[in-house]
């Protein structure tokens, strides 16, 4: 048996944040999984999103280095642990919700040692501004999974929430408008929709 | 408003995959939660899994590709959406795993298109066999993440399926092996077991 050093305070630091972050698993979203027996997790929703992007990375033209985007994917829900998931259709919720997400980031991100919480934190910015290729492509995504999951699921969760076509519409709008290959599926996932009477106008 | 292109057979064959793979947040696993208050799925596991590799890749001294291996951690669980959780510490089920876990592969990677399916299929292989530095990574993570959660939980699912230390230890050995600084770790959750009265000899 070989006697390896005792942990640093630093590893044992990361392993407290890892372990703080399993929270991530019970913070629920509006959305259900495609056979509408219960809500979706922000974990299980950040998995399905680098399954996403490890599927469809080939077949868009964004010039994203993929790993850098499975960073963002797996960190830019992180924050709502603290802040809660705030519902892409509620007004009321979306107005304090960046407030509520600085707050959280600080307090979340500082758990950890300052070099890494200053490059989880910049994963997070770069996800929210969306400027460079991987974040438009983890956004794009980001919009493209929970409307594929609401189609699939029979649109309950559009119901309860009295979710309109419009509303849907504008929030892919930014999914449309970076890849034509993603407006294609955004129009096959309407004429799903359309197929199985979902979202009226 | 632009006309996109309707989305090819390709890309509406890699939607169904990535539709069909949403039964992977259904996979239940044994171990808990850390608060203990339900069993893991596998998507939670994948997921968390992401974020050990982000957190930890550059404390170790691995060589490995932080894409690649998160690429790997996303899919090598995949095949028990068909083939179901085998438990590490179950002998019946680790005789039959192999071969279940075979057909599943073919049966699930096979409803890709067969670049894709070749591409998956062989993140699956690399995984499995532990030969490429992001395998041997993503390998020791995936024994060192359920047992932090175990020592979190308390150790209620070692003490529901009677896991013996002994059969900790074997499980830990690769974990122990690919890395000084994950040894380190491993030592450190042994201390808090053993403070908290997990796992007697």
């Amino acid at each position: 048996m070989n006697t390896p050093e005792p942990a640093s305070p630093r590893l044992t630091q990361i392993l407290d944040f890892l372990l703080f972050c399993d929270r991530f698993k019970q913070v629920q979203r509006r959305n259900l999984l495609a056979d509408a027996s219960r809500r979706e997790t922000d974990a299980e929703h950040a998995w399905h999103l680098s399954l996403y992007a490890l599927l469809l990375h080939d077949e868009l033209g964004f010039e994203a280095d993929l790993g850098h985007t499975l960073a963002l994917l797996a960190v830019h829900d992180l924050v709502e642990i603290l802040a809660g998931d705030t519902f892409a259709y509620d007004t009321a919720g979306v107005a304090g919700q960046a407030e509520r997400e600085e707050a959280a980031a600080a307090d979340l991100f500082g758990r950890l040692p300052d070099d890494l919480r200053d490059r989880v934190d910049g994963w997070w910015r770069e996800f929210e501004a969306g400027k460079t290729p991987e974040a438009r492509f983890a956004r794009a995504l980001d919009r493209l999974q929970p409307f594929a999951l609401n189609v699939a699921s029979g649109g309950v969760a559009w119901r309860q929430h009295k979710v309109s076509r419009a509303q849907t519409e504008r929030r892919l709008a930014e999914t449309r408008a970076a890849d034509p290959a993603l407006a294609a599926l955004v129009d096959h996932l309407y004429a799903r929709a359309d197929a199985a009477g979902l979202l009226p106008d």
